[in-house]
């Protein structure tokens, strides 16, 4: 009943959506090969009512950001993307140009869509021919055509569509079929069953030569415009254009329905989740608990590198890293985390996804511990309170030092249990706490 | 792109597959209509490749259980299905076994597959003429074949394919195309689009009268066996039955990647986070609190009932939710909460499900808090590990009473917000902590 794919359904290299903070990339695969426009239409006017939802699935919000800025961003980060033409249905105008500043896309043009999903693509190709003022953009060489949900697309695979459809002048993604294909008769009864050798899905992206698939639509029925469900249909009904078919990736899954939001989430979460940055301090104790936390964190796939002071500033920038742990002895300087976040806010590392911060307390002793006293709790929960604004989510974690090796060594194992939950999980309700490993 | 359907994804009845510990229900809808012996066999012999996992998916586990045995609770539970025989690969048999005796399954049958899909079926079907001994299990009239991977099979979807197999010999549930179904040259270009209204994705689970399917197995040549991939298909050819085809529900999805473990936890984790059991004690103040959470929690589409005592045994125990929240006055007594776990264990409320336990500490005043002296702290740690041992989740949640009437509402805020993220996470990795509200 499966198509028979081995590929996995995360990205290849699961960093690569994380590449930077909101811009693009230094131009990595495939700058060289394109040296021609390319520009992309989001069609993201559809209701999404097969989500059980009220909002549209695009505008779904998860990590406190709406699926569409997921999508943006994957095509956003690609230095040789010029141009996101989003076409939005006229009540979600508003609403798709506040998502485009507070999340600081700059590449993407809003435009209202038609009373279809052709009608749609074709106001967003319109866009393309006009020359914008003040704007000196090319008309595109190339456009790719994709759904604004499904927010996984990769560099390496936009790349084939791109080559393939200048060379080619169409090109489709292509998946095996997930389920057998049966024909139905009118009665409802199996007709037949189709030889799944010879089928597959078509999915998106989709690329084409831009005066291929502009004129395709130019000529486009009315009926077409309403009921055509292809692009590649279009361009070889209008523009004689066969296109060529390309096997995508499992990555490219769509977003339908509310289930598929969770499973969106967790992709996130567990890319989110493979590495840590870990500012030990320069103690004899603080520095064995970090070797020992990172230890630990190995056998979760987290990759944690140690730095001994916050104040390697270029460092903590230069690192691409989501999660942070400081360790201090006792109850530590507020004003060190305080410094932290001030950084984060300062470089807009939490603008496209939440940073967690976990400040951890050694005591030496359990008599010092006197642990978390309220006035002691009060200020990390008011600092909680504020960074969650930006974005930040702050944690606490108390350990207490022991003597004695199999409890010291436990002591870092709850630790980094506790770590390797809360950095996977980024759930905003328990900022503030202070918990006991 | 898309079939068009408004259904949701989610169970219709969502408490449907909680409604009991581990045994049967009471016998509602449909049980007077399948007055016949009705069978499940479940080929589960897979490798599961697909996962990027090397483990089988259908053994994969979420909520500390394997997939397959989700799958058998939703055949389980149903009065009229008398027999479930789940085929499994030879190396994997004994894995099986455990997990019958783990989850106490009762209805199970264990059978080693073939060496393809059909084989392995035909080997269920096989077991299911035999008369075991000491068994006193009629050959079955209908028989219906599921994929252990769809774990969200509701009873209304199974009678409708159950009497419909017994009325016209075979039927199969379809759902609307996904994607659109291209053919392809064999060059890998576009070759036609398939007409969507004329065809269905093929589904499962699928129903059968007994005898029809079963001789079409004995007739079934060996091509078909090693490649066949319906068994509709089988009962037209070599039983000559024309399968009736049902649209089903999009709770029929089937677990193919990773992701989609995911999206099923987060499917059985909304659906256990619907209701919870307060236990307020009589104190005004407790009282009073246990009003404002069971409000707060409303929003979170979390129905609470309030009983003022835990002692009302048997209201618990009639109950089917898997969460408890009980309210105590400053330290409160661990023996409260000890006897509560006692309860969940012996009526086995936690066998399928983890339980989640809040232990709410409520302190008179700021002074009397003393918060999370290490003395009061070791108590729930060290219950809350032995809890867990047995599926049962404790957390402790202190809260301030305030005689500000602003700030007692935002604690109740607070703690109602805990309790909420506490019990739609059950994360193990939190248990026995003391949090803040």
């Amino acid at each position: 009943m499966q198509g028979d794919t081995t590929a996995s359904d995360r990205p290849c290299d699961p960093r690569c959506f994380l590449n930077s903070a909101g811009g693009q990339d230094e131009g990595n695969t495939g700058h060289g090969a394109v040296d021609f426009p390319v520009a992309v239409v989001l069609p993201a006017a559809g209701c999404g009512e097969r989500m059980g939802l009220t909002t549209p699935k695009q505008f779904c919000t998860f990590l406190n950001r709406p699926l569409i800025s997921y999508t943006i961003e994957s095509f956003e980060k690609i230095s040789w993307i010029k141009t996101i033409v989003v076409v939005v249905a006229k009540e979600s105008h508003e609403l798709m140009l506040h998502i485009v500043k507070t999340f600081r896309h700059t590449k993407v043009k809003v435009v209202e869509g038609g009373t279809s999903r052709h009608r749609s693509i074709f106001n967003g190709l319109q866009v393309l021919t006009e020359s914008t003022e003040g704007s000196s953009l090319p008309r595109p060489k190339v456009v790719i055509i994709h759904d604004a949900v499904r927010p996984f697309v990769e560099e390496d695979f936009l790349l084939k569509i791109t080559l393939a459809a200048k060379e080619q002048g169409a090109v489709g993604a292509i998946r095996p079929l997930v389920s057998t294909v049966i024909a139905t008769t009118s009665e409802s009864y199996l007709d037949h069953s189709l030889e799944r050798a010879k089928y597959r899905a078509s999915e998106m992206p989709q690329g084409f030569l831009f005066d291929i698939i502009h004129q395709a639509y130019q000529l486009c029925s009315e009926f077409d415009f309403e009921f055509g469900t292809e692009c590649l249909h279009l361009a070889l009904q209008y523009s004689g254009t066969n296109a060529k078919l390309i096997e995508g990736p499992p990555t490219l899954w769509k977003v339908t329905y509310k289930r598929d939001l969770a499973a969106a989430e967790s992709v996130i979460k567990e890319t989110l989740s493979l590495s840590a940055c870990l500012i030990s301090g320069t103690m004899a104790e603080t520095v064995e608990l970090a070797s020992k936390v990172q230890k630990n964190l190995a056998a979760h796939d987290m990759a944690v590198d140690v730095f001994s002071c916050a104040k390697e500033y270029k460092e903590l920038l230069l690192s691409k890293t989501r999660n942070f742990i400081q360790i201090t002895v006792g109850g530590g300087r507020l004003s060190d985390i305080a410094e932290l976040i001030k950084l984060l806010e300062e470089t807009n590392h939490a603008l496209l996804y939440p940073v967690v911060i976990i400040w951890v307390h050694l005591y030496m002793s359990e008599e010092q511990s006197h642990r978390q006293k309220p006035d002691e709790l009060t200020p990390i929960m008011d600092l909680a309170v504020k960074a969650k604004q930006g974005n930040i989510l702050l944690y606490g974690i108390q350990v207490i030092h022991s003597k004695v090796p199999e409890l010291w060594e436990k002591s870092a194992e709850r630790l980094s249990e506790l770590t390797a939950a809360l950095i996977r999980d980024r759930n905003p309700a328990f900022t503030g706490q202070l918990l006991q490993a």
